[in-house]
């Protein structure tokens, strides 16, 4: 593993974590029983890659003060965040366990997660739009565009819809997935690239990175699911299976299921090559994707 | 009744749900399941009063086309349903019935109501930012901060935390309802208000006024509780006595709470003889929701 990734990966997630600490606390009029609710998912233990890959997508064409994208990597990690919390509900997939700790509703109540979420939804888009409210540019509008469209119904939101149907072939689930998990990656790294000032053609070619690069992260979950042990992961392996569930490991093998992670994760990595900056950040984010253990 | 005042409240109504049905077929990749589903709710009977007071406040400082009004007082019935398809959850307040029909949950599953709930949410924000994204004006981005913060923490979700909680004494029920109901009928007076062009002054009166709307609302919700017939409600009278909830009618009785709605009624009329524009439709509006039968 690239140290010097590692170290900018902490980096723009503490730099996210913070900015969400001090927003969630700052909320007028919340109850404290709410807050105490959102926070206690922001503060869960998550990696925060989708506010990293946003804020380390903007500082590849922009060198400026991070002041004018972390906002929107707090919104995505809010998101992410609402999207965790509602996904494991007992009508969902009934998760007790998120990274080792109770699931929101374990702790909160199922009315309590269900507001949690709902709570940070809503603040994603508050805490947009009180940017650009202070100084509206098209860049910020087109980032909050991407981003809210890639949780909606055509998106996040709509993946999960699939996923509860259950995806049947490799077709539908490539669809679920990319709609489930990739919608967002892609939206984290388009929105970073279009605030930091990236060109159209720049744009095309970290959508294709991303694109590639949320296939390979749901690739390697199954394969994890298989292969990884349930201390790193902070959860059981083996789920999938046991739930009867179709992934990339049932339907093609564990053997295929590497071979299609490798050509995705060289694919993302050829689309970063047509990009005239300094792309090693997202280079290797690639790569840590590929190689992590949980 | 004002039958002028009845006419406009049908076609601002049938104004928001012709856009709506339009917005909500046309979103891009959604799964058919989950339109159906939010179309479900958006269609199930509601008077849409929300959009047609901001629609009728829009048309009291300007009268331009609605065109450019309507997408707000859209965002603002989608806000609303969500929250009603969450608070009808079994985790909530497991009601299967809403306006005589079968609730969302009932229909489509806990799962399948929580996500028309969270899609309704995200497609309110799409809508607003898609309308500011073609052309961006401090009216409309001040309307959009008016619209999400009244929906959030701070206001409607924070409300139903509240409400959750159960409300103890007379100041913790206003502080629930306020937060509740109150914040997104202020909402939705304000927000007409500014993208009509009102002057702060006059935004200052509006507020007032739907402040006291607003409680006037929940006072009369109450009453209705107690002496409303259950066939004009859509849902069973008396619940609230059943399940031992603090009303206005149960801490102060029903001939005080008939007052304070009178009062509450007056205060909202005095407010609006401060705007010099023809006031007409609020005030209808503020006697129709006095005299109210469901």
């Amino acid at each position: 593993m690239n140290s010097s990734f590692t170290e900018k990966l902490k980096l723009y997630s503490s730099v996210a974590g913070d900015y969400l600490n001090v927003y969630i606390k700052s909320l007028k009029n919340a109850p404290v029983k709410l807050t105490d609710s959102m926070l206690y998912s922001i503060n869960a233990g998550g990696k925060r890659l989708r506010p990293a890959l946003l804020l380390g997508t903007y500082n590849i064409f922009s060198r400026e003060d991070l002041a004018g994208a972390v906002p929107y990597a707090a919104s995505i990690e809010m998101i992410h965040t609402y999207s965790l919390i509602h996904d494991d509900l007992p009508s969902m997939d009934n998760d007790d366990l998120r990274r080792g700790k109770p699931s929101s509703h374990m702790v909160f109540g199922e009315a309590g997660a269900i507001l949690a979420g709902d709570a940070l939804l809503n603040s994603a888009m508050e805490n947009i739009l009180s940017d650009i409210l202070k100084d509206c540019t098209e860049q910020k509008l087109r980032a909050a565009t991407v981003i809210m469209n890639a949780a909606g119904s055509g998106g996040m939101i709509g993946g999960q819809v699939l996923d509860i149907e259950g995806a049947a072939d490799s077709e539908s689930l490539r669809d679920m997935h990319s709609m489930k998990t990739g919608a967002l990656i892609d939206a984290s790294v388009a929105a970073g690239g279009i605030l930091g000032g990236c060109s159209n053609d720049d744009e095309k070619a970290l959508i294709a990175f991303a694109d590639n690069l949320g296939c390979a992260f749901q690739i390697k979950d199954d394969i994890l699911d298989v292969e990884g042990t349930s201390d790193a992961l902070g959860k059981p392996t083996g789920s999938d299976s046991r739930n009867d569930r179709v992934t990339y490991t049932s339907l093609y093998g564990v053997g295929t299921a590497k071979i299609m992670l490798a050509d995705h994760i060289d694919a993302s990595l050829e689309a970063l090559s047509g990009i005239n900056c300094d792309t090693r950040f997202l280079y290797s984010a690639a790569v840590y994707i590929r190689d992590r253990k949980e």
